[in-house]
């Protein structure tokens, strides 16, 4: 059908306007809609059509109605495209199919290091997301947008990673200019914790606008949601909190080339080495891990201590910007209760008490499966974003 | 004129689309804002003739043509309305006039005891303000909204103080609901601090996304601009960062209750303490500023360690949120460099590469007029929003 410019652009209008309502789920009917947006009733069932040819939306339960023929109801049909996430480790990498929903349709999680460099890496994502699509008779066609968190500054404009410390050959490389020759999808890249943030929030805080994320493993970092965005900051290193200086630390040497850094005393390698400083056989994050779960109380003094540690930078970040929650997460979280009631401990003695007075420290919930659900949100945020609709309308 | 309701907000939104574009006062054509809105060429003549005829954008200077008759060029009309600005501090408060380009007009700064409690001081404002606006032969009527800043944290969203430590009788106190008993026009309320930022940012860097403003007066405290937003918190606090603990102090007591914190060692007041316990005559900060501006080097040392203080606090926020401009203003900062240059030693030796590689730390610009700018800004942005100029179109 030809349409002039000016139709065309109006109609994408109505559309995306009444696509940003349903985007978010909750059944509307089509007078909820001429109500919520001010168009024309007549407008809104010709936009309704649009959406549901697009496969967008779709009609849903009947709404009660107080007589006569009830209205119908439709919202976001979270099948209409799907998504790839891909979460790469340092060491181990996930790749998933989701809706648009964020539920995992299909996955598959292996060992990949990523000093292997940039193309080895993603011609492995590549390779697990097309055999996941055909295993579900699906093709690339079906897939709205492709989310990638990496271990490390991403220039999130770009999709290029920042002078990342632990990734030879990836400074500055093109990764959605690479991944496009592969699969002809938009592609979405962030740092890994930050989009464990994202996936946090989806998981467990929906409607919450100022959530931390931090992820206390090898390293130690954070997402910080704020005001309801991701805040990536000026270079895209916000959040990056493993090398400020904890007071008890002065003399500990980080691998950074500086002292007294929060990871180099609070991290799992750090806590496993302060182990066998004192006699016991901890090799890394994993064994102290063990220690404490078998009840070993050196080991749980010294997880303990580093949830002080970490409470003590996480006490400013409270200051700064005051979040309702922080959520504990990497695998060094799955010592339970000692990290957290360290990191509690101090948070809540040296901070403003109006700061705190609603605050939550907690456990992740999302744990493992938040890097792949963030992924998801990072790629299903654009995909349902107004120009990738309109892109979809005027095609 | 009588329009169905469809029509009517067909014409706002396109309405308020072109002023979100023109609102920035840069000459456009309505060549360019058809291409820039694609909407049709006829729709946006009618809408920039409706813009004209509310006053809210001017034609200007005419455009360079290659030939023929050449294009006219719209712009915002920063005269179409006033907003008034009230930055209210401890001890002092200016009330201003200013149009939509945040000049000031008029205004007028005088002693004002916070502690006063509301009614007093917010009296004190209507009275300046309207006094103000008879000096310019202009009412209430011409005012588009008031933006005023106070000194303690502000649930922006109602406009009340929350727990405010400094201003006994403020506490939940319906700042805008009294204010429009007496100047029926919208008011946004924030912290002073916060107002600052944005007053910083409105003076010296308006395209810089990721800012943080320091106050280092009688308190200390910051306003921080992340993503392109003014940053708030779940509980208005975010910024609050007097009351972070610092290495050096562990054993200094604060008004506070907890021992160490930021402002009982580098604040006015502190370092006028400190040089006191020296056998030096400072009573508070406008003492030391004037010591160090004399040349006198035990006081030049204590400021420059409490920069060193401050800038220990700093990295932590650097880390955090990478900024890439910290301004340094309050009435401390007049002490000019050596302030500066502790911050700077600490930030720049400690914080990872990537987060200061272009990171400024700069004296602040708008220096004691931050605030009432901020105050404008904030009203200003109301005033262009597209919400209020929807509800101005209907009228």
């Amino acid at each position: 059908m030809a349409r002039t410019t000016s139709e065309a652009s109006s109609s994408v209008s109505g559309v995306t306007q009444l696509f940003q309502l349903l985007r978010d789920g909750v059944p509307r009917t089509r007078a909820d809609l001429a109500k919520a947006t001010g168009l024309a009733r007549s407008t809104v069932a010709a936009r309704v059509d649009e959406l549901m040819r697009l496969g967008l939306i779709s009609p849903i339960a009947e709404a009660v109605s107080t007589g006569g023929r009830p209205p119908s109801q439709f919202a976001l049909n979270p099948r209409a495209r799907l998504v790839l996430a891909a979460d790469i480790g340092a060491s181990h990498a996930t790749v998933a199919v989701t809706d648009l929903a964020a539920t995992v349709v299909a996955e598959r999680t292996e060992p990949l290091d990523i000093t292997l460099g940039p193309e080895p890496v993603l011609t492995w994502v590549v390779a697990q997301a097309t055999a996941l699509l055909e295993g579900m008779d699906r093709s690339p066609r079906d897939v709205a947008a492709i989310g990638m968190g990496l271990p490390g500054p991403v220039e999130h404009s770009t999709g290029r990673p920042v002078n990342p410390p632990i990734m030879p050959g990836w400074d500055r490389f093109d990764v959605p200019g690479w991944m496009r020759q592969h699969l002809d999808v938009p592609v979405l890249v962030d740092n890994d914790v930050n989009i464990m943030a994202l996936g946090e929030r989806a998981v467990a805080w929906p409607g919450v606008d100022h959530l931390m994320f931090v992820k206390v493993a090898t390293g130690i970092g954070s997402g910080v949601i704020s005001g309801g965005g991701l805040q990536r900051g000026a270079q895209g290193t916000a959040g990056d909190i493993g090398h400020v200086r904890v007071a008890r630390g002065a003399d500990v040497p980080c691998h950074c080339g500086n002292r007294g850094c929060l990871e180099a005393l609070a991290s799992g390698p750090a806590i496993a080495r302060a182990l066998r400083e004192q006699g016991i056989a901890a090799e890394n994050g994993d064994d102290v891990v063990e220690l404490v779960k078998r009840g070993n109380i050196d080991a749980i003094q010294a997880v303990r201590q580093a949830g002080r540690d970490i409470g003590e930078v996480l006490t400013t970040c409270v200051s700064l910007i005051n979040p309702s929650v922080i959520a504990i997460g990497g695998s060094m979280a799955r010592v339970g209760e000692h990290l957290i009631a360290g990191v509690r401990e101090v948070v809540y003695t040296r901070s403003i008490p109006l700061a705190t007075e609603h605050l939550a420290i907690v456990q992740s919930t999302a744990a493992q499966k938040a890097g792949v659900l963030g992924a998801a949100m990072l790629a299903i945020e654009h995909a349902l974003s107004p120009d990738a609709l309109s892109s979809l309308v005027s095609a």
